[in-house]
Protein backbone atom coordinates (compact mmCIF):
# COMPACT_ATOMS: atom_id res chain seq x y z
CA UNK A 1 0.00 0.00 0.00
CA UNK A 2 1.44 3.62 -1.13
CA UNK A 3 1.44 5.97 1.89
CA UNK A 4 1.10 9.48 2.19
CA UNK A 5 2.67 10.91 5.02
CA UNK A 6 1.01 14.50 6.55
CA UNK A 7 0.52 16.77 9.15
CA UNK A 8 -2.52 18.33 9.55
CA UNK A 9 -2.57 21.92 8.36
CA UNK A 10 1.13 21.72 7.28
CA UNK A 11 2.42 21.98 3.37
CA UNK A 12 1.88 18.20 2.65
CA UNK A 13 -2.18 19.08 2.44
CA UNK A 14 -1.42 19.91 -1.13
CA UNK A 15 -0.14 16.53 -1.83
CA UNK A 16 -3.01 15.38 -0.08
CA UNK A 17 -5.53 17.51 -2.01
CA UNK A 18 -3.71 15.67 -5.22
CA UNK A 19 -4.48 12.39 -4.06
CA UNK A 20 -8.12 13.12 -3.70
CA UNK A 21 -8.44 14.72 -6.86
CA UNK A 22 -6.40 12.18 -8.50
CA UNK A 23 -8.53 9.25 -6.82
CA UNK A 24 -5.61 7.15 -6.33
CA UNK A 25 -5.14 4.31 -3.62
CA UNK A 26 -2.98 6.15 -1.46
CA UNK A 27 -3.42 5.72 2.10
CA UNK A 28 -3.30 9.06 4.17
CA UNK A 29 -1.20 8.72 7.55
CA UNK A 30 -0.85 11.35 9.78
CA UNK A 31 2.08 11.72 11.85
CA UNK A 32 3.27 14.28 14.13
CA UNK A 33 6.21 16.76 13.67
CA UNK A 34 8.87 18.22 15.73
CA UNK A 35 9.04 15.31 18.39
CA UNK A 36 11.84 12.82 18.64
CA UNK A 37 9.48 9.86 18.76
CA UNK A 38 7.10 10.69 15.59
CA UNK A 39 7.12 7.26 13.52
CA UNK A 40 8.22 10.07 10.23
CA UNK A 41 11.51 9.80 11.66
CA UNK A 42 11.73 6.09 10.38
CA UNK A 43 10.40 7.28 6.96
CA UNK A 44 12.41 10.53 6.39
CA UNK A 45 15.35 10.92 7.35
CA UNK A 46 14.64 15.02 7.89
CA UNK A 47 11.50 14.26 10.17
CA UNK A 48 9.92 16.09 7.28
CA UNK A 49 6.21 16.41 5.46
CA UNK A 50 4.89 15.17 3.01
CA UNK A 51 6.82 11.92 2.60
CA UNK A 52 5.31 9.32 0.13
CA UNK A 53 6.24 5.49 0.88
CA UNK A 54 5.77 3.66 -2.23
CA UNK A 55 5.00 -0.53 -2.38
CA UNK A 56 8.91 -1.73 -2.44
CA UNK A 57 9.50 1.30 0.73
CA UNK A 58 10.72 4.17 -1.77
CA UNK A 59 10.35 7.14 -0.13
CA UNK A 60 9.54 10.10 -2.38
CA UNK A 61 9.94 13.77 -0.15
CA UNK A 62 9.69 17.03 -1.97
CA UNK A 63 5.97 18.16 -2.76
CA UNK A 64 7.94 19.53 -5.99
CA UNK A 65 7.99 15.71 -6.46
CA UNK A 66 5.79 14.32 -4.87
CA UNK A 67 2.72 16.01 -6.63
CA UNK A 68 4.01 15.00 -10.58
CA UNK A 69 4.68 11.76 -9.43
CA UNK A 70 1.28 11.36 -8.02
CA UNK A 71 -0.11 13.07 -11.23
CA UNK A 72 1.71 11.16 -13.36
CA UNK A 73 -0.08 7.82 -11.88
CA UNK A 74 -3.53 9.42 -13.97
CA UNK A 75 -1.84 9.65 -17.50
CA UNK A 76 -3.98 12.56 -19.23
CA UNK A 77 -5.04 14.24 -15.73
CA UNK A 78 -5.83 17.63 -16.35
CA UNK A 79 -3.97 18.48 -13.11
CA UNK A 80 -0.47 18.23 -15.44
CA UNK A 81 0.82 17.81 -18.60
CA UNK A 82 2.51 15.69 -20.75
CA UNK A 83 6.37 15.01 -20.33
CA UNK A 84 8.69 17.45 -22.55
CA UNK A 85 5.54 20.13 -22.92
CA UNK A 86 5.92 23.89 -22.01
CA UNK A 87 3.00 23.14 -20.07
CA UNK A 88 4.36 20.74 -18.02
CA UNK A 89 7.41 22.77 -17.84
CA UNK A 90 5.42 25.90 -16.26
CA UNK A 91 3.61 24.00 -13.51
CA UNK A 92 6.74 22.55 -12.40
CA UNK A 93 8.51 25.89 -12.37
CA UNK A 94 5.20 27.44 -10.10
CA UNK A 95 5.79 24.33 -8.10
CA UNK A 96 9.47 25.55 -7.48
CA UNK A 97 8.44 29.25 -7.17
CA UNK A 98 6.28 28.14 -4.50
CA UNK A 99 7.94 25.94 -2.45
CA UNK A 100 11.56 27.95 -2.42
CA UNK A 101 10.10 31.57 -2.54
CA UNK A 102 6.97 31.36 -0.39
CA UNK A 103 7.43 28.37 1.73
CA UNK A 104 11.11 28.40 2.17
CA UNK A 105 12.46 32.12 1.75
CA UNK A 106 9.06 33.54 2.90
CA UNK A 107 7.05 32.19 5.41
CA UNK A 108 9.77 30.46 7.18
CA UNK A 109 11.35 33.26 8.45
CA UNK A 110 8.20 34.52 9.25
CA UNK A 111 7.29 31.70 11.63
CA UNK A 112 10.38 30.42 12.78
CA UNK A 113 12.81 32.94 13.08
CA UNK A 114 15.23 31.02 15.50
CA UNK A 115 16.08 29.18 12.22
CA UNK A 116 18.11 32.69 10.94
CA UNK A 117 19.54 34.33 13.91
CA UNK A 118 20.79 32.48 17.21
CA UNK A 119 20.20 36.13 18.58
CA UNK A 120 16.68 36.68 19.68
CA UNK A 121 17.04 40.15 19.44
CA UNK A 122 17.22 39.58 16.13
CA UNK A 123 13.96 37.73 15.78
CA UNK A 124 11.61 40.85 15.28
CA UNK A 125 13.66 42.37 12.59
CA UNK A 126 13.66 38.77 10.77
CA UNK A 127 9.83 39.25 10.86
CA UNK A 128 9.50 42.32 9.82
CA UNK A 129 11.60 41.50 6.76
CA UNK A 130 9.85 38.06 6.14
CA UNK A 131 6.59 39.95 5.70
CA UNK A 132 8.02 42.08 3.24
CA UNK A 133 9.51 39.23 1.42
CA UNK A 134 5.97 37.06 1.58
CA UNK A 135 4.20 40.64 0.32
CA UNK A 136 6.65 40.84 -2.04
CA UNK A 137 6.82 37.35 -3.74
CA UNK A 138 2.90 37.10 -3.71
CA UNK A 139 2.76 40.53 -5.18
CA UNK A 140 4.25 38.43 -8.40
CA UNK A 141 1.71 35.82 -8.25
CA UNK A 142 -1.13 38.10 -7.70
CA UNK A 143 0.30 39.94 -11.30
CA UNK A 144 0.60 36.40 -13.19
CA UNK A 145 -3.27 36.33 -12.14
CA UNK A 146 -4.35 39.61 -13.44
CA UNK A 147 -7.04 38.44 -16.04
CA UNK A 148 -6.52 34.93 -15.21
CA UNK A 149 -8.19 32.51 -13.64
CA UNK A 150 -5.75 29.65 -12.62
CA UNK A 151 -1.72 29.76 -12.77
CA UNK A 152 -1.50 28.03 -16.38
CA UNK A 153 -3.23 26.81 -19.11
CA UNK A 154 -6.65 28.28 -18.19
CA UNK A 155 -7.42 25.10 -15.99
CA UNK A 156 -6.75 24.25 -12.46
CA UNK A 157 -3.65 22.29 -11.92
CA UNK A 158 -1.04 20.96 -9.59
CA UNK A 159 0.05 24.45 -9.10
CA UNK A 160 -3.01 25.76 -7.79
CA UNK A 161 -3.61 23.13 -5.57
CA UNK A 162 -0.52 23.89 -4.06
CA UNK A 163 -0.51 27.83 -4.12
CA UNK A 164 -3.92 26.98 -2.15
CA UNK A 165 -2.52 26.02 0.42
CA UNK A 166 -0.50 28.70 0.70
CA UNK A 167 -3.27 31.64 0.11
CA UNK A 168 -4.64 29.61 3.02
CA UNK A 169 -1.67 30.68 5.53
CA UNK A 170 -2.39 33.94 4.13
CA UNK A 171 -5.54 34.41 5.53
CA UNK A 172 -4.62 34.51 9.03
CA UNK A 173 -2.22 37.52 8.35
CA UNK A 174 -4.81 40.23 7.65
CA UNK A 175 -3.47 43.56 6.03
CA UNK A 176 -1.57 43.89 3.29
CA UNK A 177 -2.29 40.43 2.07
CA UNK A 178 -6.01 40.86 1.98
CA UNK A 179 -5.51 43.61 -0.94
CA UNK A 180 -4.42 40.39 -2.97
CA UNK A 181 -7.54 39.65 -4.74
CA UNK A 182 -6.54 37.59 -7.74
CA UNK A 183 -5.00 35.23 -5.54
CA UNK A 184 -7.93 35.13 -3.13
CA UNK A 185 -10.64 34.77 -5.37
CA UNK A 186 -8.23 31.61 -6.88
CA UNK A 187 -8.48 30.41 -3.29
CA UNK A 188 -12.29 30.75 -3.02
CA UNK A 189 -12.57 28.59 -6.37
CA UNK A 190 -9.64 26.10 -4.76
CA UNK A 191 -11.37 25.68 -1.31
CA UNK A 192 -15.29 24.94 -3.58
CA UNK A 193 -13.80 21.77 -5.12
CA UNK A 194 -15.23 18.41 -3.26
CA UNK A 195 -11.46 16.78 -3.02
CA UNK A 196 -10.57 20.21 -1.26
CA UNK A 197 -12.77 19.93 0.96
CA UNK A 198 -12.51 16.54 1.85
CA UNK A 199 -8.87 16.93 2.76
CA UNK A 200 -9.62 20.32 5.01
CA UNK A 201 -11.94 17.81 6.87
CA UNK A 202 -9.68 14.62 6.92
CA UNK A 203 -7.09 17.05 8.44
CA UNK A 204 -9.66 18.45 11.12
CA UNK A 205 -9.39 22.07 9.61
CA UNK A 206 -13.12 22.45 8.38
CA UNK A 207 -16.07 22.05 10.02
CA UNK A 208 -18.62 19.78 8.43
CA UNK B 1 15.90 29.92 -31.51
CA UNK B 2 15.24 28.59 -27.55
CA UNK B 3 17.27 30.55 -25.63
CA UNK B 4 18.97 30.12 -21.95
CA UNK B 5 19.96 33.07 -20.38
CA UNK B 6 22.27 32.81 -17.48
CA UNK B 7 24.64 34.82 -15.56
CA UNK B 8 28.35 33.49 -15.02
CA UNK B 9 28.80 31.52 -11.84
CA UNK B 10 25.07 31.93 -10.54
CA UNK B 11 23.30 28.61 -10.30
CA UNK B 12 21.76 28.81 -13.89
CA UNK B 13 25.10 26.82 -14.63
CA UNK B 14 23.24 23.85 -13.78
CA UNK B 15 20.85 24.50 -16.83
CA UNK B 16 23.92 25.24 -18.99
CA UNK B 17 25.33 22.26 -18.32
CA UNK B 18 22.44 20.20 -18.93
CA UNK B 19 22.04 22.11 -22.10
CA UNK B 20 25.84 20.60 -23.32
CA UNK B 21 25.41 17.78 -21.92
CA UNK B 22 22.07 16.66 -23.93
CA UNK B 23 23.63 18.33 -27.48
CA UNK B 24 20.77 20.71 -27.44
CA UNK B 25 20.16 23.51 -29.89
CA UNK B 26 19.87 26.13 -26.97
CA UNK B 27 21.59 29.31 -27.13
CA UNK B 28 23.31 30.53 -24.33
CA UNK B 29 22.82 34.18 -23.75
CA UNK B 30 24.90 35.97 -20.70
CA UNK B 31 23.57 38.36 -18.93
CA UNK B 32 23.91 40.91 -15.91
CA UNK B 33 21.92 40.69 -12.81
CA UNK B 34 21.08 43.27 -10.19
CA UNK B 35 21.08 45.84 -12.57
CA UNK B 36 18.15 47.76 -13.66
CA UNK B 37 19.42 47.83 -17.13
CA UNK B 38 19.87 44.14 -17.47
CA UNK B 39 17.68 42.81 -20.83
CA UNK B 40 16.86 39.75 -18.05
CA UNK B 41 13.74 42.18 -16.82
CA UNK B 42 12.50 41.87 -20.36
CA UNK B 43 12.18 38.38 -20.07
CA UNK B 44 11.43 37.13 -16.32
CA UNK B 45 10.10 39.93 -14.57
CA UNK B 46 11.75 38.22 -11.30
CA UNK B 47 14.65 39.66 -12.89
CA UNK B 48 16.22 36.12 -12.02
CA UNK B 49 18.45 33.36 -14.29
CA UNK B 50 18.44 30.68 -15.24
CA UNK B 51 15.19 31.50 -17.88
CA UNK B 52 14.42 29.55 -20.62
CA UNK B 53 13.20 31.43 -23.43
CA UNK B 54 11.32 28.85 -26.02
CA UNK B 55 10.39 29.89 -29.74
CA UNK B 56 7.30 31.04 -29.32
CA UNK B 57 8.00 33.71 -26.70
CA UNK B 58 7.12 31.38 -23.62
CA UNK B 59 9.54 32.15 -20.85
CA UNK B 60 9.86 28.89 -18.47
CA UNK B 61 11.66 29.28 -14.87
CA UNK B 62 13.70 27.52 -11.76
CA UNK B 63 16.21 25.19 -12.55
CA UNK B 64 13.76 22.58 -11.01
CA UNK B 65 11.62 23.56 -14.09
CA UNK B 66 13.89 24.01 -16.50
CA UNK B 67 15.85 20.69 -16.18
CA UNK B 68 13.46 18.79 -16.35
CA UNK B 69 11.98 19.96 -19.49
CA UNK B 70 15.31 20.21 -21.40
CA UNK B 71 16.02 16.46 -20.15
CA UNK B 72 12.13 15.41 -21.96
CA UNK B 73 13.78 17.19 -24.93
CA UNK B 74 15.93 14.18 -25.28
CA UNK B 75 13.53 11.12 -24.37
CA UNK B 76 15.69 7.81 -22.71
CA UNK B 77 18.57 10.07 -21.68
CA UNK B 78 19.95 8.99 -19.05
CA UNK B 79 20.01 11.82 -17.30
CA UNK B 80 16.42 11.74 -16.20
CA UNK B 81 13.91 9.14 -16.14
CA UNK B 82 10.17 8.11 -17.73
CA UNK B 83 7.05 10.47 -16.58
CA UNK B 84 5.11 7.93 -13.61
CA UNK B 85 9.20 6.13 -12.49
CA UNK B 86 9.66 6.14 -8.87
CA UNK B 87 13.61 6.68 -10.12
CA UNK B 88 12.04 10.28 -11.92
CA UNK B 89 10.44 11.61 -8.63
CA UNK B 90 13.66 11.03 -7.08
CA UNK B 91 15.52 12.54 -8.97
CA UNK B 92 12.74 15.93 -8.90
CA UNK B 93 13.07 15.25 -5.43
CA UNK B 94 16.57 16.16 -4.97
CA UNK B 95 16.24 19.22 -7.39
CA UNK B 96 13.40 20.24 -5.01
CA UNK B 97 15.67 19.80 -1.93
CA UNK B 98 18.69 21.32 -3.79
CA UNK B 99 16.65 24.56 -4.70
CA UNK B 100 14.58 24.95 -1.54
CA UNK B 101 16.98 23.76 1.09
CA UNK B 102 20.68 24.59 0.15
CA UNK B 103 20.05 27.54 -2.18
CA UNK B 104 16.79 29.39 -0.92
CA UNK B 105 17.71 28.29 2.99
CA UNK B 106 21.52 28.02 3.58
CA UNK B 107 23.07 30.06 0.78
CA UNK B 108 21.08 32.87 0.50
CA UNK B 109 21.02 34.08 4.29
CA UNK B 110 24.77 33.09 3.98
CA UNK B 111 25.50 36.11 0.71
CA UNK B 112 22.36 38.01 1.49
CA UNK B 113 21.30 38.93 4.76
CA UNK B 114 20.10 42.55 4.37
CA UNK B 115 17.09 40.21 2.97
CA UNK B 116 16.19 38.58 5.89
CA UNK B 117 16.96 41.75 8.10
CA UNK B 118 16.95 45.81 7.68
CA UNK B 119 19.23 45.50 10.69
CA UNK B 120 22.70 45.52 9.74
CA UNK B 121 23.55 45.00 13.57
CA UNK B 122 21.76 41.55 12.91
CA UNK B 123 23.11 40.71 9.67
CA UNK B 124 26.99 38.67 11.38
CA UNK B 125 23.90 36.57 13.35
CA UNK B 126 22.06 35.61 10.26
CA UNK B 127 25.57 34.72 8.42
CA UNK B 128 26.44 32.02 11.54
CA UNK B 129 23.93 31.07 11.67
CA UNK B 130 23.54 30.30 7.79
CA UNK B 131 26.67 28.22 8.29
CA UNK B 132 25.18 26.37 10.28
CA UNK B 133 21.79 25.22 7.91
CA UNK B 134 24.06 24.90 5.42
CA UNK B 135 26.15 22.86 6.94
CA UNK B 136 23.06 20.49 8.63
CA UNK B 137 21.62 20.78 4.51
CA UNK B 138 24.61 19.57 3.18
CA UNK B 139 25.26 16.64 5.58
CA UNK B 140 21.82 15.01 5.00
CA UNK B 141 23.47 14.87 0.97
CA UNK B 142 26.82 13.48 2.62
CA UNK B 143 25.28 10.74 4.31
CA UNK B 144 22.72 9.39 1.54
CA UNK B 145 26.11 9.59 -0.72
CA UNK B 146 28.02 7.54 2.09
CA UNK B 147 28.41 4.33 -0.56
CA UNK B 148 26.23 5.69 -3.14
CA UNK B 149 28.61 7.72 -6.46
CA UNK B 150 25.42 9.28 -7.50
CA UNK B 151 22.17 11.46 -6.24
CA UNK B 152 20.12 8.74 -7.79
CA UNK B 153 20.06 5.29 -9.16
CA UNK B 154 24.18 4.51 -9.54
CA UNK B 155 24.45 7.14 -12.44
CA UNK B 156 24.92 10.50 -13.29
CA UNK B 157 21.46 12.45 -13.55
CA UNK B 158 20.27 15.93 -13.26
CA UNK B 159 20.81 16.05 -10.06
CA UNK B 160 23.83 15.52 -10.13
CA UNK B 161 24.59 18.18 -12.20
CA UNK B 162 22.78 20.78 -9.89
CA UNK B 163 24.49 19.49 -6.72
CA UNK B 164 27.93 19.96 -8.40
CA UNK B 165 27.38 23.82 -8.67
CA UNK B 166 26.34 24.50 -5.05
CA UNK B 167 29.42 21.79 -4.30
CA UNK B 168 31.52 24.17 -6.42
CA UNK B 169 30.14 26.91 -4.24
CA UNK B 170 30.98 25.20 -0.97
CA UNK B 171 34.97 24.92 -2.08
CA UNK B 172 35.05 28.62 -1.23
CA UNK B 173 33.86 28.03 2.59
CA UNK B 174 36.91 26.45 3.65
CA UNK B 175 36.58 23.96 7.09
CA UNK B 176 33.73 22.39 8.32
CA UNK B 177 32.41 22.17 5.01
CA UNK B 178 36.01 20.77 3.17
CA UNK B 179 35.07 17.29 5.96
CA UNK B 180 32.38 16.90 3.53
CA UNK B 181 34.11 14.28 1.39
CA UNK B 182 31.44 12.58 -0.50
CA UNK B 183 30.29 15.20 -2.15
CA UNK B 184 33.63 16.48 -2.56
CA UNK B 185 34.60 13.59 -4.62
CA UNK B 186 31.21 13.62 -6.50
CA UNK B 187 32.41 17.07 -7.35
CA UNK B 188 35.25 15.86 -8.55
CA UNK B 189 33.58 13.56 -10.82
CA UNK B 190 31.09 16.06 -12.07
CA UNK B 191 33.99 18.37 -12.75
CA UNK B 192 36.04 15.62 -15.23
CA UNK B 193 32.69 15.86 -17.59
CA UNK B 194 33.79 17.24 -21.17
CA UNK B 195 30.37 19.17 -20.75
CA UNK B 196 30.71 20.31 -17.06
CA UNK B 197 34.44 21.60 -18.36
CA UNK B 198 32.78 22.82 -21.68
CA UNK B 199 30.24 25.10 -19.26
CA UNK B 200 32.65 26.34 -16.46
CA UNK B 201 35.24 27.70 -19.66
CA UNK B 202 32.27 29.04 -21.54
CA UNK B 203 31.38 31.30 -18.01
CA UNK B 204 34.86 32.10 -17.71
CA UNK B 205 35.39 29.90 -14.24
CA UNK B 206 37.64 27.86 -15.59
CA UNK B 207 41.06 28.45 -17.37
CA UNK B 208 41.51 26.16 -20.72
Amino acid sequence: MTTLFIAPGACSLASHIAVRELGLPVQIEKVALRTPDSPIHAINPLGRVPALQLDDGTVLTENSAILPFLADQAPGTSLFAPAGSAERALVQGWLGYLSAEIHTASFRPLNRPERYSADEAAHAGIRAQAREQLLKAFEHIERHLEGRQWLVGERFTLADIYLGVFATWLTRLGAPFDGLTNIARLRQQWLERPAVQEALKAEGLLQG
